[in-house]
């Protein structure tokens, strides 16, 4: 690639950011739904028709934010599957670091996941269910859950992804108390549903 | 009271709920935070000015609908106080018979819980944290439970709430496919948070 084309695409890449950031600094005050292309556009400093060459839609820029988010916290979760049982909490807080990095992407997603338009709701749900089928292959090679159909297997997964998803959005509270006892608290919460697992008869 | 004056009640009355189920009804497509005083006078058939005979402003309308709804789930959960362990899922049932006669209000109150102005996230917040405190007071009558201190009760109650919640939210998606199926998952998570009480150790 000339050094040219290689700025072209630098810079491609940078507007596409701007984009990303301005729509989700914008979202976090008055949600996604309300927002226009126009000042999307704006805030990225381009003008309105220069969008398209980013994104073919308001849905697929919204889209966009969803799955790397999410694809954020599958990869949060392949650590919890390198991590033996003992040491679920370590994963759990593992999960809130990588929230802590990107606040407002995930105030985004927990805002958008039931408060959004239908489409954003639909991917956010399509995301958190390829959370949950990933965390149903990790939990099926414990072998003390060899006697468990997978209808159990995803019914505790959807238990454990909903509970950390609804601390995350506890903890995003801008003036939230305890931070860390938020944390805690959902370390705990897992704990108490794993405990749950060992006695529960499929 | 004269017939005049008492006709004059029920009318008053008969607006505000108008304008309660006009906000409901366009709440469902856009958000609260999206509709105008003007276009909820509108819905109810009064002037703007109208308005101010019923509520001091759209917080204190969007407030009543919190806490009208909550209140609802608050008694909803009293049954559950009156029921033994064993009847847990009847209970469970029973708080989705309720949701089930107020599709509108609950899709109201599921989606301004994350998605809506920080007023009506703290409101919303606020009557959750009532219904966890009931909890409390009932699991903290629960013999087995009795060496639990109030933290570890709290845990367990908010654990319990938000999962119902959620499966709440699940449970109102308008095309969500086998309602049954989500209600019962409610049930068995439940179970599965109570058989992991029945072996925390405090």
């Amino acid at each position: 690639m000339s050094e040219q084309a290689a700025t072209r695409v630098e810079r491609k890449e940078r507007t596409r950011s701007a984009l990303l950031d301005g729509t989700l600094s914008m979202a976090a005050d008055r949600g996604f739904a309300a927002l226009s292309l126009r000042e999307i556009a704006r805030s990225a400093g381009i003008v309105p028709t220069a969008f398209y060459r980013h994104f073919s839609s308001l849905d697929e820029l919204g889209t966009s934010l969803v799955e790397e988010g999410v694809r954020q916290l599958r990869l949060a979760l392949r650590e919890m599957r390198r991590t033996p049982n003992a040491k679920l909490g370590d994963t759990v807080r593992f999960v809130f670091e990588q929230v802590d990095g990107k606040r407002d992407l995930w105030g985004f997603l927990i805002r958008e996941r039931h408060g959004g338009s239908a489409a954003m709701r639909g991917a956010i749900s399509v995301e958190m269910q390829l959370i949950v089928r990933e965390l149903v292959v990790d939990l099926s090679r414990v072998r003390a859950l060899d006697d468990w159909s997978t209808d159990d297997l995803e019914l505790a997964a959807d238990l454990i992804v909903s509970t950390v998803a609804d601390r995350i959005a506890d903890y995003l509270v801008i003036d939230a108390r305890e931070p860390a006892r938020i944390i805690e608290r959902a370390v705990l919460q897992v704990r108490l549903i794993a405990l749950g697992m060992g006695t529960w008869k499929p």
